[in-house]
């Protein structure tokens, strides 16, 4: 097996080297010619000069009276002027100014007389009421320079002066081709080994909001051959195109090769993760350069590597300017280690949690597509550094409005399906709310809130000694106060097993004879298992699974739904969404640990009361395995 | 005639009235089922949970082996184990995880060994290299909550969810009604009187932005019977009607009857200005309501109308959030009167002078579309009110961003077309490039430059005893220095008349004898003017037309093209775009004055480069009228 060479060039390096290639061997925009009707934002390929002025004759500005100025001086309350009607005339608004006359007095301001005649007790100023001709804009006058983006304002004012067509930046068409022998269209219901072929939807997304056209290719085989037929024809047919995957140093990765062999490879390796094994070359067609890059296969190094690599050599066929990042400082929650070979870029939720901006890792698999909907900025740890501290101040490239993150509940511990429940009856009952939610477990919740670092958090610990649940473990981490328990619910935790339970699971002791999996360290649900463990009189090594780890009740059933295991501790909602078996044990009580300074929070009262609501006793009933519990009521 | 009652009801009263209003008659938005694949910015009616888990299987994340990570226990770099063909499997990235393995070796770390063997020098940890079900999402996992914008990275998780379709917020369908006898389509060519029919186009622009369908009516003429006739359909085919102009109170203003015949008027008339004269009201059909609304017929009330009252009323239906104005505070740089009785908008320039932000206001006329075009922001001079300082402290709403406002060279001074070439010379060259320009004349750019609020600007400031040029003016003010001089172009300045000269002015003396159409004070031209005026032995007073103002040489062109003056004072590219006569009279200096401290400003260093450039001796040779004059040499 032959490996081909990946290199490790430094982000910003591998950016100029790829630009300045494409500069110099003179990647250039094409020019059209659309109606100005059509022009809203695109980019006008030169200066902009008025054909007509706009007025482009002299208007009445109000309706009244047209007449010469001159015939009113002298008039005031006491010595008020008549007029007969030969020296004046009644004008509309946007009628065009009679010859002779200089000025206009509005309709309000004209009192009529016998036989037609008017009087007029103010003098009028030459010039008043009337929007001279070029008023706006004077004929040759430069209305926007080249390369202005164009906005309905400046439709308006092109149309205005009479510019009824104008010269934009044709849109790059860019063609992107999906490549792989397990890739299938989005479904339902795919076989174990098809993969989704989602990312021709996120990249088209993202390049049409970046203003180009886009065509996705049939999805292409793994064969050298096949690939490099589809990209040579590409080449013929779009202005930038882009190969998704293969893009890395496998036996199945023929990117590079395809690339070398229709044009030139820039660079194959970037110092970034995600993202690393990009490839970055151009083909020559007739006087055309056409960049072409491999993108990696995986969504979230796709979407870095458009946005780091692929935007900005968009952006110069576009003749647009890249734009800086929004930049805030927040402090990392916790410990972030990160390799010195690269740049690393983590997706994380960010909040202001009583002044204090806080940024919350989030999973940082490069398949992981669901934290770019969960995130609300990017961490960016440089190379050459190990990574950052647990409370460290980190800079993070913000994805949300700073005003909307100022404005944000953050909900951070133990994951519960109702969690997001009351998010959504708060969406629906006040589209602005805002709320974050993180998965950290009851005791991870407890501690981020400890470190002033989240508003509030699901928690369910139950004390061993008392058999009570979350009191004890607030009084010892809190002892001088601060926070208050919200009483939420009851809930049955179990254990999940397959349909039917084949395998006859019925007590905790059953655990020592089948494949388990657990939940992480600091769950509720995992101190619970220790728990009952103990009170089974077994050790953890005696459990098979005991050491694999998932982080939310859904993913544990998920495991049993596939067979890879064959039993995790859960609640019923979770197992009815996997029409799993169910084996109660225990109804255990779960509340809302909230900071006493958060009961000012805005988005806490409008948590409050949906708590208290029809609605959320609704949706308990459907989800199943819930008995409300006060819920609401502050219980200590 | 009988005048319509307007009130003046404060703008946020009146749109509390209005909003609260449709939402008691219960206006509510329509869903519609899309496919995911086309949902792009589009916002979910409803919270949107994961069909299938993403991965929906255990799968490999290498290439490498997949085999029983009990098989590797003990491991190491001196004691390497080595496994038989039949204890482990070869995997590919993506490929499903086999039957009883629980992990993947990556391939850099398989070394083969003799009859299809392998050695490991390492031990492997259970679920290592696994991409674990669900790991991304699991199925029944909340993806968004409701009323959640779609994004490219939240289609992909979704269809990674196996959720093909998503039920969204049916755009609603806009209906606008151009009204006006002289309205006609925008043309080249239009005939007094006509009013070019624009707005639609700019309403269209930005109802589309904000996530509308819309649909323009032919252009209806002004008669009671056709305008109701035309919005009594709209209000059967759309979610909303707009209805343009006639909003006010006027003999030919028919939208209020319009409107309250066909529904009910809700206020007619608020505090603000541009937009006074706006209808807000609703129509019923079946049980569905749609709002109708009066817009005012200039553009620039019409636009602030739409942004203040219509858009907040589309996010009632469109589910999303009223957005708030960024705001920064800026120095206002002349006094702006304003009545008690409005809340005023005016469009500005907003620059960043030496960290020092400054609002320059623009025309203030409700038909200045180009205002739009050039303003970074919006001062609100709030009601009861009578204005602000200059110098003063005030809020400003900015349309641009503020890191472009940072970087942009504030020029203002004297108008001359050499400016905007320059400007678009600097985009051609930069497209970066951020350069705005005012017209306040010679004096004012001076005046601008000495409170600190410009850059630099134009100059042509004739010193009456000496006959040289700026130098005088700057030595007074400017006693202890901070400004240099720039030299640029000799420019020929003289009278401009209609082609032909059919009144043979050949001197400033034959002004007395024609109407004249002067530029305003403090502007280099006049001071020219009025020293010629004094070498002809001449008083204003008799120069018929000396008090028509004009601030620019187009402007003034303009006036004299129209045949309402004879002769105005300018430059010959300005009187070349007219097509008029030209009387030269004098070979005028215009330099540029430049603060010191702008001379660190890297925009100012693209400029002084680009007035060195072969392409600015061009553009100055096809406007005619110039001599370069050392251009970006200091002088002073």
């Amino acid at each position: 097996m032959a490996f081909k060479y990946l290199s490790n060039i430094p982000l910003n390096e591998a950016r100029s080297q790829f630009l300045e290639t494409l500069k110099s061997n003179r990647l250039h925009s094409e020019i059209e010619t659309i109606k100005t009707v059509d022009a809203n934002h695109r980019i006008a390929a030169q200066a902009v000069y008025a054909h007509i002025s706009a007025p482009h004759y002299n208007s009445c500005a109000m309706d009244g009276i047209a007449l010469d100025a001159s015939l009113t001086f002298g008039a005031t309350d006491t010595l008020p002027i008549t007029l007969r009607p030969d020296q004046f005339r009644w004008v509309n608004t946007g009628d065009p100014l009679p010859a002779d006359c200089d000025c206009v007095v509005m309709v309000e301001d004209v009192i009529e007389a016998d036989h037609g005649a008017i009087q007029l007790f103010a003098a009028a100023v030459p010039w008043q009421h009337i929007r001279q001709i070029g008023e706006d804009i004077a004929q040759g006058d430069m209305i926007i320079p080249s390369y202005t983006e164009v906005s309905p304002a400046i439709q308006g004012a092109m149309l205005a002066a009479g510019v009824l067509q104008v010269k934009v930046i044709k849109k790059p068409l860019v063609g992107v081709i999906p490549t792989g022998n397990e890739l299938v269209s989005p479904q339902t219901d795919p076989q174990e080994g098809d993969i989704i072929e989602f990312n021709s939807t996120i990249i088209k997304g993202m390049l049409e909001d970046w203003g180009c056209d886009v065509f996705v290719y049939p999805i292409v085989r793994d064969e050298q051959a096949l690939i490099t037929a589809a990209v040579r024809k590409a080449a013929t047919q779009c202005d930038f195109v882009l190969l998704n995957a293969g893009s890395s140093a496998g036996k199945k990765d023929y990117s590079v090769d395809a690339i070398a062999e229709i044009g030139e490879v820039i660079l194959h390796g970037v110092a970034i993760r995600p993202g690393k094994p990009v490839v970055l070359g151009f083909a020559r067609e007739a006087a055309k350069i056409i960049p072409l890059v491999g993108l990696p296969g995986y969504p979230v190094s796709a979407i870095l590597v458009l946005e780091e690599l692929v935007h900005p050599a968009l952006n110069l066929i576009l003749m647009k300017v890249d734009q800086e990042k929004p930049i805030a400082e927040a402090i990392v929650s916790r410990r972030l280690t990160s390799s010195l070979k690269y740049l690393e870029f983590i997706r994380a939720r960010v909040g202001n949690v009583n002044g204090k901006m806080v940024a919350m890792p989030l999973n940082r698999g490069a398949g992981v597509v669901s934290s770019f909907v969960k995130a609300d900025g990017i961490i960016e740890v440089p190379q050459n550094t190990e990574g950052f501290e647990a409370g460290e101040k980190v800079p993070v490239n913000l994805l949300r409005k700073m005003e909307d993150i100022d404005k944000t509940l953050v909900i951070t511990g133990s994951h519960d399906p109702l969690i997001d429940e009351l998010v959504d009856l708060m969406k629906i009952k006040w589209p602005d709310s805002q709320v974050v939610s993180s998965h950290v477990g009851s005791l991870g919740g407890l501690m981020a809130l400890k470190r002033g670092e989240s508003h509030l958090g699901g928690t369910h610990l139950l004390d061993e000694a008392t058999g009570e649940y979350n009191k004890s473990y607030i009084l010892r981490y809190f002892p001088n106060g601060g926070v208050k328990l919200i009483s939420t619910v009851f809930r049955s935790q179990g254990l999940m097993v397959a349909k039917g339970n084949p395998l006859d699971i019925e007590l905790v002791a059953d655990l020592a004879r089948v494949n388990y999996v657990n939940r992480q360290k600091g769950s509720g649900t995992r101190i619970l298992f220790d728990y009952l463990l103990k009170q089974a009189r077994l050790e953890p090594a005696q459990i098979k699974g005991y050491d694999r780890e998932e982080i939310t009740h859904t993913a544990v059933a998920a495991a049993v739904a596939s067979g890879t295991a064959d039993a995790g501790m859960g609640i019923l909602a979770a197992a009815k969404i996997y029409d799993l078996g169910f084996v109660p044990l225990i109804w255990e009580q779960y509340d809302l640990l909230v900071a006493e300074k958060t009961f000012e929070h805005p988005e806490f009262k409008r948590l409050l009361e949906v708590m208290r609501s029809d609605a959320f006793a609704e949706k308990l009933e459907k989800l199943g395995g819930y008995q409300l519990n006060k819920p609401g009521e502050v219980i200590l």
